[in-house]
Formats: structure tokens, sequence, C-alpha cells
């Protein structure tokens, strides 16, 4: 079993990494000494999978453990929701003491995460991150939030778990779709993270694509540890952390311009990520053969290497009015080497407009 | 101008106490040297007494200020309240660099706070309090929050305001009943604080009814410095925070048995202190004397001093359930000597009842 330690300025826990760790939740959780119960909050797909398999560890172990159910799907992520999950957790006597668990993806450990987070003012809360997104990305790092009508998480806080328990062989379980979606995660990371290890993966994704664990496991573990560096610098997300966002400003933009339908978050990233390595080409002058290499690579792992569908304009006016979001108009992250980001990148309205129109070209070379 | 410093483990910011500090408001925010702009949420009473004059302040400070207008009342706590705010400062467009200023009593306080604390997961705010229950209780400490339908602040967040503005003048524009209000906080200040405080406000509370500054501003000031120590040290409720509650527990009680209706927070609250000290006297042998003492101090407050309209047995269970919120049975707040709390504080059930039933009685002497 791997442990690695979370250090932030809030709080230190163990992040647990193990092929079977599912089945030792219960011990994992017991080993922290707390006590109180554990309310299971997971949603309609994750249950029929693993929710009695981890209740029963936690029974196992000794603990009371109860469960609340919400519908799959980002939907559940409204505040409509997470108003049902208070009055359910008062209904169920649920104290102070008490701990939720949130068992899924990235939807559900955001949502619960958030309820945790502000139930009495906070009570504990365990992230079993379930998909590939979530155990490399969103279990980490305390970010929790839901979404408002207007737009997508933009109420929340940061708020970090007591203790984090990853499973891989929970990645059988996902359809093909959701394991190329974390992927474009895990290729973000091997970006920032250096030509090492975006190397291993371009030699060797047939290997995670096969969920043979002795590759994935530690391609999981390092993606794990560099979020976690760079959260226990940055916490609040004023400076470093928005490294993270590499390839998520066009993600994000082509997101909302296809109506969170025409592509999901994974595949709005991965072609993000190679309009970030176009303009890291022409403002940082990174080698321009590292997005052919990328394309072929995203490509390889099912993910898109074209927009379609959706209009290059729009966007470009999704991502002006998500600006606005934050107080720098020049927040694109950038990349000067591989493992050399660099945040705060000017890109001028021009230069944008040509990276997001060229991912509509179908590219040769160049 | 007073300031005192807040140093909690999460912030540290100023609190500035003087009469005339409204008009400056503008420039005491500016001196912190934030950018971004001011969105001012108040309540539709405070709005007609103080909006336009907080806002000429900020303006002329050269802040960009805008405001939202809730109702007055409890029923702004809620979750659909608070729906509404995120979508006006959304409407707004509010940032993450912009800041919320709360203008009013403990709902707006509570309120505003905690759509600031979770808004874009936290964005600046300012508690400006305008009821004397807020200058020496709320606004300080950090508890931010909502209710939901079934229960009273159960959601909410720990979350420090960047500045905090008192002007006891305001208290000027308060009626009677909500002074005496916040004179049961002070009172339960005076207990907390010891003996000297007790005395100064028993000989001369008048002046304080009369407003005479001379007197207000530093006993406030006293109660700030205390939840200031006691926050510093317990920022959020595990252990000498609990101190704050004297007088809380049956006060609460007798909040729900009245439906929230026979009795005001700060009515309960002294009726609460009366039981505590009746309490402390069977459990920790406090002076009986003080007893009477306080009855006759609360009595020429404006405060009631016997429990009517309200059924003791009902008080009773309504503390029962609210028990349910913490894990041990345990949990009251005694004083074995004014200036001394003990918390965690272990009463039977006979003795409660007693305490309780002994509020009903029209007492002669002890």
């Amino acid at each position: 079993m791997i442990q690695l330690l979370a250090n932030t300025r809030s709080k230190e826990y163990p992040i647990y990494l193990s092929g079977g760790a599912l089945e030792e939740s219960g011990d994992l959780w017991r080993s922290l000494g707390r006590g109180g119960k554990v309310v299971i909050i997971t949603d309609s797909n994750v249950a029929g999978i693993c929710l009695s398999q981890v209740e029963d560890s936690f029974r196992a172990a000794g603990v009371e453990v109860d469960n609340i159910v919400v519908d799959a799907g980002e939907g559940a992520k409204s505040i409509s929701q997470a108003s049902q999950l208070y009055s359910r957790l008062f209904e169920m006597d649920t104290r102070r003491c008490d701990t939720v668990c949130a068992l899924g993806g990235g939807v559900v450990g955001d949502l619960a995460g958030f309820v945790a987070s502000t139930y009495m003012r906070g009570i504990g809360l365990i992230q079993i991150p379930t998909t590939l997104l979530s155990q490399v990305d969103s279990s980490i790092g305390g970010k929790v939030g839901i979404n408002i009508e207007e737009a997508k998480n933009y109420v929340g806080s940061f708020y970090q778990p007591d203790i984090v328990i990853t499973d891989p062989n929970l990645l059988r379980t996902l359809p093909p779709e959701q394991l190329s979606e974390g992927l474009a995660e895990v290729v973000k990371y091997t970006l920032l993270y250096g030509e090492d290890f975006f190397e291993a993966l371009e030699v060797s994704y047939t290997r995670f694509q096969g969920l043979d664990m002795a590759f994935v496991e530690p391609v999981i573990r390092r993606c794990i540890e560099y979020k976690l560096a760079v959260v226990s610098e940055d916490e609040r997300d004023r400076g470093r952390r928005a490294v993270l966002n590499l390839g998520h400003s066009v993600g994000h933009g082509i997101e909302a311009a296809g109506r969170y339908k025409a592509y999901s978050h994974g595949q709005a990233v991965a072609l993000g990520l190679l309009a970030a390595l176009r303009l890291s080409y022409e403002v940082l002058q990174l080698d321009p053969e590292y997005r052919d290499r990328l394309r072929v690579l995203l490509d390889a792992l099912g993910l898109p290497v074209r927009l379609e569908g959706v209009d290059a304009g729009e966007v470009l006016s999704a991502m002006a009015s998500d600006k606005k979001a934050d107080d720098t108009s020049a927040n694109m992250v950038l990349l000067r080497e591989l493992g050399e980001p660099v945040i705060n990148c000017d890109v001028s309205a021009t230069q944008l407009e040509y990276a997001v129109n060229s991912l509509m070209a179908v590219e040769q070379g160049r």
C-alpha cells in the first residue's frame, strides 16, 4: 500500500493508493482514530458497482455506516441537491463528530465535499475517487463546490479531506470514454512534470489502456505527487496552483460553447492542451514538435484532436466571459519547456483566436 | 479610533471601534490596500438608516460600490436567499478580487458572510455590525451561516472577515427591544470576564441605556477583546470557544420551544443565564447571590426574568434534540466564579429540569 502525505496549510492527511484499497477502506479510516459514523454519499451508477463493498468494509472495521444515493450526472452539483443532502444528514442525526464519505467521480466528490465543508460548519470528509479523473486530480487538493444555474463551480470551499483512498482497480469498472477522459488530465500532468513522464506515457500508453497496474499505479502516483506539491505551496489558488489550469482556459471555453454536451471535460481539455502548446510555441518558443507528438498521443488515447460541431467564435466569447472570473486578463498557463510551466502568460486576442481557429483545421504537421 | 487586532489561525484582521467609524469606512477599507469593488449586502431596515452613508464613504475613498438589499428578518438566512445572492453577485460580475460588505445585524452578517465564504470559494468580507448583539458578538470570530428548514445555523463556515468596522453611534438607531437584546450578550460577557466588569454594568447600566458613549464604547471594547482572546485560541470551536455558550443551551431550548416567536434570542439568553447561574450554584457552588443580582440587573435592562407562555417540558425536549448536535451529553458551560467558566459540566437531567422549572416560578430571593 502506497501512502502519500498531503501537507497543506490547513491540514495534513494521508492518501492511500493501491489496487484493493477499497476493501481496506474501513481499516484505513479506523487507523486514523476518529470516532463517529460515516455517511457515504454516492451516485446511482457507482452505488451499483461498489457501495456494498465499501459499506461492508466500514462495518467490518466496526464503523457505523449509512448512505445517500444521488442521481448520476453533473445535474447533481446543484444548490437544490446540496439542500436535500443537508436535510438528509439532519434526519440521520449526523453530528459534528461524524464524517461524509464521497464515493464516486468528480461530481460526487465536489458535491459531497462541499456539503461536508458546510454542514454544521464542516464535518469529516473521506474521498474515495472512482474515476481516473477524480483519482489523479479532483480528489486531491481540497477544491469542492457546486454550480449555480448561471455558471459552473461558482459556489464552493477549500476543504481538505481527512483521508483519500484511491483504488486503481476501480478503473476496470469504467466505460472506455471515461478512462479516456481521465487520460486527458494524466497527459496534462506529464506535460507539467517533464519530458521523461511524457515520453513514458507516449511509449506505454497501451499498458494504461489495458490497465496493466504495474504501469497504471506509478503513473497515478506521479500525478498525485505533482498535484500535492503544487497544492502544499498554494492551497488557496493565489499563485502557483494556476499551473494546474494548463489546457483548461481553452478547454472551459470549448465545454461552455458546446453547452457541456458536445465535449466532455476531458475531451475539451485535450483540445485545450493542443491550443496551449501552440501558444507555448508562439509566446515562449516551445519546440513545436511537442504539439505534433501530443496530437498523436491524444488521438491514440481516443481523445479529440480537432474541434468539430462547436464554433470557434463561441469558444472565444465563452472564454472572454470566463476570464471575468479573474482580475487578470493575462491568465493563461503555457510551457517554456515540458516541466516548465509559466503562469499569467500574456496572450494577445489575435494569438488566442489563431490558436482556437487552428483547432478546427485538419492539421498536417505544424 | 480604537483598533483591535484579531489574530486567528486562518487570518489576522483589524477591528475598528469608534463613534463615527461608519463615515470613515471607505478610508478604513482603502487603508488595507485591497483592490476590487465592494458589494454591500444589507436588509430593508438598515438600508433606510445608513446604506447611502456607507456607499458615499466608499465612493469618496475611490472604491467602486454596489448593493443588494434583502428582506429584514431571520427568514433571510435561508438557502434560497443565499442562492439568489450568488446569482446577483454573478450578474454584477463579482470576481475573486472583490469584496462583500455585510451591513446589518446578526442575520445579515451570518448570511452575507456565508455567501462571501462560498462564492467562488471565498471572496473578501467586510463586517459592519449595526446592532449591539452583532457589535459585541456575531461580527467577531468568523462564524457565518444559514438555516435549513429543519434547524437553525446548520449550514455554515468558519470564515474570518478582512476588517470589522464597529460604530456605536448606530446603536442610537435601534428600537429599545433590540438594545435590550444585545445587552443580554453584554451581560454574558460580564459574567465570563469577572466580578469587576459585572459590577461596572450593575452600577452604570443606565449610562448604557442612555447611550453615554464614554461608558458604552469601553464596554463594547471589552466584550470584543474577550471574544477575540477566546477565538484566537480556538477558532474552530473544538474546546475553549464553548465558554461563549454560557446561557445558550437553555436559551436555545427556550427559543425553539417558543417557535422563535415567544422570545427573541437575547431574551432567551437572559433566561438561559439565570438557569446557568442556578446550575452553577448546584454543580460548582457558585455563590447564589450572583443569581439574585443577575435577576435584578436583567430586569432593569428590560429583559425577562421569568419564563412565561412557553412550557418548561418543551424547553427540555428542545434541548434534548439540540444536544444531538454534539457528541457529548455533558456540554453545559457553568461558572465556578465570575470570570471562571467551566466547559463540559456534567449536569444531570434532574438538575436541568429543576433549573428550567424554576424559571417559571416567581422567585423570592434564592
